[in-house]
């Protein structure tokens, strides 16, 4: 099932005790309208803040509703930042996290001299000259199969740091500067800490030869960019 | 000072003890910003939900900052969802509520087929078919100088209920229809009870006489839309 959601009033995807997450509030939703226990398994933990429009989410289930019918019927269940887009049967060994093969994010800035109210929560404020070939140029530093533990906010319990990033495209849309980038999957903060580091090129903070070190693993990224700024736009099978 | 917020988490306008209001909010940051105690007055005590783009609210200080820096530095001790637009000098009997000519309020339905997450929080999901010009039609029975007793939510304390209404204009734009009234001012609840009323007579549910006996009050109107359709839109001095 494909599933949209505003990440402001979530605590992050996963389900945690006692607080109000994508994951808890699905799982809620779907064994209230199923009438069973249901294990809802997300393609990407988004951290709390963060957006989607895209992100897919599996669930296996005995009801017999058809599942052209789920997404319509669950979003009567679902609160307002939290709807279905779509539902579709899938193979028994199918998951929503392990049989992707990509997935696509975008870290959006909004560039207008006063913060508003409707434009900075689905994007960070950062009212700076931004040069956008810059920034694109920084971001190609990044594409291939890579070590990116420069660009992972949580080392514990992890060994692997390869991922591969297959492309990367900064766009400017009126106020809007976008930095879009696919890739196989993203370690915790990945994406926050690499527009950070993309974006400080861009503003001219930081240069090429410094986006080198990063890649080289020589130096740590440090800037992690605000959830709100971030959204899970499409994830592929 | 004109303000702007997102209401969905607001407890309204008005401040309440223990509640997260526009007025208790932008309290706390203009007497952190003055360092001294401020009464904040606006144009329009907008319900829990209802959102602003253009809210108008008044304050004395003698602190020595310039109005038109205040936006700026307010902005800063303001949370995400409320953000001042502009701030300028006023004479000294000036009232953002009793100067004020007229309030521009807009009601927004979103019509799409399925409940979006982006377009729901700034609309009142109403996936129905409705003829914007009937609708169009119901709203101009309400121009004029009239007793609005029948679109009044609270009767409690109120003698008078006679308003004006000068301008409504329904416009379909994309999924969305939105219903634009100017008027001199708007009693609790009458924004959303004429959208209500106006938009059953646009799906065909209600027919124009049906109106008429709103108009006249020998009927009073019980169909009150959800608060996140609305927005109070402009306030004219």
């Amino acid at each position: 099932m494909a599933v949209e959601y505003d990440g402001t009033d979530f605590h992050g995807f996963a389900a945690q005790p006692e607080q109000r997450t994508v994951q808890g509030a699905l799982t809620d939703a779907l064994e209230r309208l199923l009438g069973c226990s249901v294990k809802v398994t997300g393609a990407g933990r988004t951290d709390a803040g963060v957006h989607a429009k895209g992100q897919v989410v599996d669930f296996a289930t005995e009801a017999s509703i058809p599942a052209k019918r789920v997404a319509r019927a669950i979003n009567r269940l679902l609160p307002i930042d939290l709807k279905a887009i779509k539902a579709w049967d899938v193979a028994e060994d199918f998951s929503a996290r392990f049989s992707a093969k990509s997935r696509i994010y975008r870290y959006r800035l909004y560039t207008g001299r006063r913060a508003s109210v409707w434009k900075s929560r689905y994007a960070c404020w950062f009212p700076y000259e931004v040069d956008a070939a810059m920034a694109q140029t920084a971001a190609e530093m990044l594409v291939g199969e890579k070590d990116f533990r420069a660009f992972c906010a949580d080392w514990s319990e992890r060994e692997n740091f390869v991922r591969e990033i297959y492309r990367v495209e900064v766009r400017r849309k009126g106020s809007f500067i976008d930095l879009e980038l696919e890739g196989t999957a993203f370690m915790k903060g990945m994406v926050r800490l690499i527009a950070g580091a993309v974006f400080l090129v861009g503003r001219g903070s930081r240069s090429l030869d410094w986006m080198g070190e990063l890649v080289a693993n020589s130096r740590r990224a440090s800037l992690m960019m605000p959830p709100q700024g971030l959204c899970l736009m499409k994830v592929r099978y």
